[in-house]
């Protein structure tokens, strides 16, 4: 609503401390209206209901017709290969939960902000793909010894930065051949929908989202480093213009808590009944394994174990909680994950696209005997 | 990506005459993450995939036990009603495709803009919805003569302008008891999502959004106004705060165009190859017949004729197309749409709350002779 907001939840302008100073453009918002972030109540669910996982669409999505459809293997094989969307679907299928992350998540909350789609941490999910293991296709294909990369191309086309191309991103061969890579034609036991990459996408485990190319219709082996603009240009770790930068890949430790008590509609600050509460959420790392998750009530000030559930698969996040006592106050909670190698998150983060930020999770939460 | 857009494409800050006016709060981009539009490109659906349907979720999407569920129709009845999940679905179905779109579409376009969830026009989307007409349901409860409004609440509480509340709408009798209104388990033939209201939502065909009440708990005949947050204070046309203003009820005529050509990624700027192009979209109405659409390739000055398709429903969207000769230049293409009752769509609006801005759409493009 119009009516500027007063009492307890601060807001832009009110005077509380909060500048309007976020300047945020309407193309900004225009790409955060086409792009959907999981609301994060949605970590309550271990799979994530497939209209509740996040999406970004780099162009339009395209409309491909599931009758006409052909896949092409070609490039430095020994046999070119073309298949029917039936065709895959008859060969050996894999269902498999994945937790899947934009390289761009949490980007909004970086100062200065880079200016794309405005991510404040909300861009994961975790499906259950269902798809065919891309290995077998290619060694059928026959990969000629000078092959060293795999070039991955989508239905969507469009411009970037002057560059008009179709949506293009490469594996090394020894990553492209890793078992659990797969083409999936399955989210969550239905047809993938148009958004999601229908009839089919690439499915990469552990690496950031725009690997998982959609919409695809080709897999070429080359032998040289692929200079696409979604490759040499966009998703590269940055500090300055010009400069090429190191590539983006995995996806870096995360936690995030679904925000406990109820919402203030515009701030979105919570309120939580004093006593009690569970805190909980789920924390992920790509490749690698969460081993810790900890929770802070106090702004960071200082942190706690909180207690992990299993993974829910082996490229899929793994749930936490942690028992607060919450009495009536303001508070800032926040949660951190760590994994095996000892990454872990930092308290703020930058680069020049907005890559890869894991800086941990900030809520604001007024907490009161009897909210009313 | 960081870097400025130049050449062909404006964007703020390029010296184009943009402003970096727009301004838009943190707290509005933290919205349209949560809510989320229909790209536009779904126009071409006659029936939206599910996952494309916009969205808007005023508090926290509830977590609803299915097992434990119970509908409780009450107040001014002869019998008190309880129903679970099974037994609803029990009773006579009905599929019926209809139009939903929100109040709000559109707000974040007028000027002054007002702060709420900031739609450009995506609010929409159309889906199959399945369930039992509510008419029987309240005649087998037995409505008392006095009954004048029929209050709906669902499982979503929040904090809305400082007021902790339940969601809830009321309709009049006469409204409530129209054979079209639903109480729907299904959405284009599968059980609705969380976030779409499972397990049971209200559908009230031609009325917004706010209407179709999800995670529906409790029907209640009253006998007086009801005076809910979401009934007398929002959802109002005001054009000064205090005053009680108009409630906002039937959806306005609209036509939308999805837009031609390809897409730069960071404005939406269409790139559309010079000949003959197909310009096509949806239009709608609530519950009216939309009569006529019209295009224009000139920002309005001036209008023709496009043909229509069928309506897909009663309470559902037509198909418009209308054949251009695009030459090179730069165009504002719009569209409008009118019906039988001579309601049709303005160039701007205004009101306190960003209510119903059926303003017609206008798309930016590029027209080259041989795109590259």
């Amino acid at each position: 609503m119009a009516q500027p907001h007063t009492s307890r939840f601060r807001t832009v302008g009110d005077g509380s401390g909060i500048e309007r100073s976020d300047n945020f453009t309407r193309e900004e918002v225009a790409l955060a209206l086409r792009n959907r972030g999981m609301p994060l109540e949605g970590l309550r669910y271990p799979i994530t209901p497939s209209g509740m996982h996040y999406l970004l669409v780099h162009f339009d999505i395209p409309r491909v017709d599931a009758a006409a459809y052909r896949l092409r293997v070609g490039g430095l094989v020994e046999h070119e290969i073309s298949l029917s969307l039936d065709e895959i679907k008859a060969r050996p299928a894999v269902t498999m939960p994945v937790t899947m992350e934009c390289a761009g998540n949490g980007r909004a909350l970086m100062t200065p902000r880079p200016i794309s789609q405005p991510w404040m941490g909300e861009a994961i999910g975790t499906a259950e793909w269902t798809g065919t293991p891309l290995a077998p296709l290619l060694h059928e294909a026959g990969l000629r010894p000078e092959s060293t990369e795999i070039v991955f191309t989508g239905a969507d086309r469009g411009v970037q930065d002057d560059s008009v191309h179709l949506y293009q991103r490469s594996l090394t061969v020894a990553e492209a051949t890793r078992e659990e890579v797969l083409l999936a034609y399955a989210m969550n036991g239905q047809p993938l929908e148009p958004q999601h990459g229908f009839p089919l996408r690439l499915i990469v485990p552990g690496w950031y989202g725009m690997t998982n190319v959609k919409w695809l219709t080709s897999i070429e082996a080359i032998d040289h480093e692929f200079s696409g603009y979604q490759q040499a240009e966009a998703y590269r770790y940055q500090t300055e213009s010009g400069e090429p930068g190191e590539p983006v890949t995995f996806i870096q430790p995360r936690a995030l808590m679904a925000p406990p008590g109820i919402p203030d509609f515009l701030t979105r600050t919570r309120l939580v009944e004093a006593g009690r509460v569970t805190l909980s959420g789920r924390a992920w790392a790509g490749r690698e394994q969460v081993t810790r998750v900890e929770v802070s009530t106090d702004g960071g000030e200082t942190w706690s174990d909180a207690a992990l559930e299993a993974q829910v698969g082996e490229f899929a996040w793994r749930g936490w909680s942690f028992e607060w006592d919450a009495k009536p106050g303001s508070y800032e909670l926040s949660v951190r994950a760590s994994c095996a190698t000892g990454a872990s998150q930092p308290d703020e983060m930058w680069n020049l696209q907005g890559m890869g930020n894991n800086a941990r999770q900030r809520i604001e939460v007024v907490v009161e005997e009897r909210p009313a």
